[in-house]
């Protein structure tokens, strides 16, 4: 941390901060310049607090020099981090470190059939994780709400029938016993990432966590809040950028493919990208998506629906199922340029019917 | 709802929409412009979705004539509401149409004899209900996250003490119960603004709810969160805004002081003004809090601590007792200008320690 | 400036980096803490560039101390700045330093009739200065785009008969010498606040200008266009914070209010606040005034017509005489809480007709 | 154009506002709803303004059911539109319609032989065309401003050299004249894409202009401000993205790769990516630069620097000549997954150095 005092800071303040700082046990560096004094704290930064030093009279600015997280960082853990995710029927789905995956499925589980169509439609595409909502967090309280844990049955037994794991969202602490009987993978929605309770709570279960990027959160918060699911021993967490609050109207949110390189640098966790929710626009999914790969995401998650204009929710933004096979048949182009490969659950024994579908199309 | 087909959408497609319109129970009119044809929805807007209106081919856009929220709305209910809130020792503490409140405090309860100090303060300094943090939400794990339940207790008591109402964040389902027994108004924070089913859980009690304006939220978003908690049956919501996340660094956030006057165009519900979140800087809290009053606002809720160097959370941002109280004689002044006042707890019995000091000050 | 190193820079090319910082004059001051190697360069910072300093490899951050503003900072120039523009038939009318400036007008200056009797009313209900744009610079290239030299004309006979000095907007640098020759302060809308050869142009006049900040400028961007202008001479530069874009659309712009304060912090700079091109909307133009002049605004810039439906530009936002004379009072009455006073044109000579009217009103 | 009237207008209120906008040769096509009532505007949008309907009393909002620009739409011109830029020596470079185009150069012309050097290598690596300032936008009227008309005569003596046509940035209606003497492209800057005359005179120039956006224009303002150049008769704009101004500050701008098939959507103007000045940092440059092409984007624009420490602006974010070339090649692959290519300039007489040069790395 560097400590920067006003102009004109006499020699008795600046002693007292030293003192201060000294105090907690770390060195204070002093280097005098023309216009200012600065302080260098050398040391475990976590010791003493930033807007502690800030609310000390005489003190400009404090810079910290290391980053705010720990486990998420690059620095704390050099190599990339591949999660892998347990397949029904056997086998394995990998996301991060060159493991590529396409999660897929409907915006909420709306009925049995519905949710078992498509995911056969979907695995036959080459998607490799079925994703559905049973809680869903609607902007108005006269919204369609979800179908609670029956929704959640119908997924796991979609996701089992044609062996692929399952993600769905969590959004209240007193769910996620419940979740967790039936999902593979927490989903945190952008509108719970700084439900830091819930985080904890997720963070205490060993199943995998996709962390949304809330719409106001900087990529710095956002690992801060993976952080948070990390410090309780999980440390099997996926990011998944959804899209930023900007100015521009045109598109519901900006998607930041930026963060996609940036999180790489910054931090060992695998970064997904989620175009549906960002765009809202079915019409503008698969150039984001196809986007999203060449930028260096582990994955993508979009949104499948067989009839979207009949859709309970978000139907402007689902895919056909059509579109998404040849959206797939293109990033799996794109993925080869970097010698990049999208993850299929593997089968130890064979599964008749969901090979016999996805033979041609993969 | 006014629906916009794309240019050269030809008979069959506009029958077609329209009948699926009509299907819903609501009339169609049709508009054939010279490069649009425009279908005007009559009826009421509830009954057919904007998304599923989307999701039919043909359809461009769809323009929504009505708000989204009805019980927040002001052409539901056009008077101002007022909120009482019942004062410890008797009397009440009234917010919004013309009764202005003065909210302060610590940002964390510290200790017992802090949040007792304070209080004393700046109840002699003007302020009419006591605030302080049991549950913090801390952006990162390892920052003090609150003493949770006894905190509560040591506020309950120095609100008694000094007969004030007492306000305090709730951030889980899990702890509405226990801070219900405690508290007199909820605080939802910026961070759960969007987390729904904490605004049911608050909505099924009957105390008074401050509701933070989210840091991404648009206008119409926040009073769909007040409609989440109205709709429960608690009428008795506060708008607050806190700032909003734009591109500008110099402050935390940027106080959008225009949502005072455009809620209340369309909202009855009051709103107050937090300027110590929205700036995290104590020198600049005051302008913020008179621009607060002179736009509108029907209250200020600002940090205080006698010891900001000291501070466990937020030091940087708390005024002295001192400045708090100076800066409450000017808001009363410009309060004045537009003939409006401050509340203050009216007390049924004397309470001679808190009057003793009080009554110079005031 | 502060050099902070990479992780892991071995001892060559810590040397090698002082080494360069020391070429250019400065001292290089290294710490070495646990995790950081950090050097400190004493000096004037002017000499060694930020950005040069990014490109050496081995460097991660560089953090800069001083402001890169000099002219424009109150740390140069302690005391505030008051302009002093003169005023036709005699006087000047002051803005900053405690003293407060109406200045209103329509939009566009239409014809001259329509000129002349904003003029006459603005004036009668208490404003110092006249706005009324010749160039007007609109998104569209079909919209109105300003009478010219001729609205020039007419702007500088309604100032003279009404004794108020004027204020119109200079969009390009072949028109700083026309606009010249009739205006008193030189206007520099948003759109061309880094337009940075205009800047030039008018800096090198001895003409005040009133530098409204762009859309998208941090503070910190419009204290450097500010700089602009001063380096070459005009120490005459009010700033004018008119909105920023943020996600909100409720209102066209984003008022940031709190730029008043934070401006008045770093610089002596008088700011004034422009609440009718901000919100767009007639409605909330007072409530935003209001809160500009409590939050500390040396002035205010506001729009008047007297016929808005028939406004050739921005009739939705322009207030009819009345209200502005209502507003005025109400504005009048908060500059009074913080002892400042509204400037009026202080003619040498009586002059009848603005006079007679002036005089119940003010 | 379709105006909502507030709740409870009356008749008299509705008939005069239909006679007002009947009075200017459109139809008005009245809807009674149950909350509402609706008018809808027949004719040619243009002929009633949005501002004046707004400004009528009684009048809620109006909405447009028109692009505001024309001649940039999709709709005007239903192509896609290719810009041909004739290339020193013979032949043309394409851009648009499936032909891609690497722009590449220096930020600064810094001296002659800087340039040269700098167009070889990028021509060698497989760039099209050569950019490079002479004038350029600073912050700081501090920093070092460009060299000006001689730099313009390096750029051109380095593009006729290589055979590439260069690109260059006029920021001033005074240069606009002289640039064009030079350049092959007119690049208008990020800061002056609201310049409105400085449009208007590039419009009336017959060279291809490419047109930034913004870093505070929403999608439907950059394409008006195309309209002010097609509406002077020049044709030839290609829109580039940039990056707009968002509150993550990890990199400099946010880059919106979401506008590239928005731009495509909505106009036949062919759209490239800058991500060199987007990120602000090299590091981030391929990876934006590869989900540019796979989002569909015309071309690119990148700053190219064979000693970025040196650099006179911009150096943090140049790309060595190497890191150019690995990139190209990438690139090349992604567009063949689309069935695209990039343009080279073709000459029509053989260019002995270039080739021989440019053999083995093309």
């Amino acid at each position: 941390m560097i400590v920067i005092l006003k102009p004109g800071a006499d020699e008795r303040l600046v002693q007292d901060i030293v003192t201060q700082i000294e105090d907690t046990g770390l060195k204070a560096h002093l280097s005098r310049g023309e216009f200012r004094t600065v302080i260098g704290v050398v040391g475990e930064e976590g010791k003493v607090d930033k807007e502690h030093l800030l609310s000390i009279a005489g003190v400009e600015q404090v810079l910290p020099i290391m980053k705010p997280y720990k486990l998420a960082s690059r620095e704390f853990h050099k190599e990339n981090t591949t999660v892998h995710i347990p397949c029904p029927g056997g086998g394995t789905v990998s996301v991060g470190g060159g493991h590529l995956a396409a999660i897929a499925g409907p915006c909420a589980c709306e009925d049995e059939t519905m949710v078992h169509t498509i995911a056969r439609e979907i695995k036959a595409a080459g998607a490799a994780i079925l994703r559905g909502g049973a809680y869903k967090p609607r902007t108005s309280p006269y919204s369609f709400q979800g179908h609670g844990e029956e929704a959640l049955k119908w997924l796991r037994d979609a996701g089992n029938e044609n062996q692929m794991p399952i993600i769905t969202e969590v959004m209240d602490t007193r769910h996620v016993q419940t979740v967790e009987q039936y999902t593979d993978i927490f989903q945190i929605g952008a509108r719970n990432m700084q439900n830091f309770n819930l985080l904890f709570e997720v963070g205490r279960t060993r199943k995998p966590v996709v962390l949304k990027r809330g719409m106001a959160a900087s990529i710095q918060e956002w690992l801060m809040s993976a952080e948070y699911i990390l410090s309780q021993g999980n440390r099997q967490v996926i990011l998944c950028e959804r899209g930023i609050k900007t100015f521009e109207t045109a598109l519901r949110y900006t998607l930041d493919l930026s963060a996609v390189p940036v999180v790489k640098s910054n931090s060992h966790l695998p970064v997904i990208v989620d175009p549906s929710h960002a765009s809202g626009v079915r019409e503008f999914v698969p150039a984001l998506a196809y986007a999203a790969i060449a930028a260096g995401a582990d994955g993508i998650m979009v949104e499948v629906h067989d009839n979207p204009s009949q859709a309970m929710c978000d139907g402007p933004q689902a895919l056909l199922p059509e579109t998404f096979k040849t959206m797939m048949r293109d990033l799996r182009a794109i993925a080869g340029v970097f010698d990049r490969t999208f993850s299929r659950a593997v089968s130890t024994a064979p599964a008749a019917p969901a090979v016999a579908m996805g033979a041609g199309a993969i």
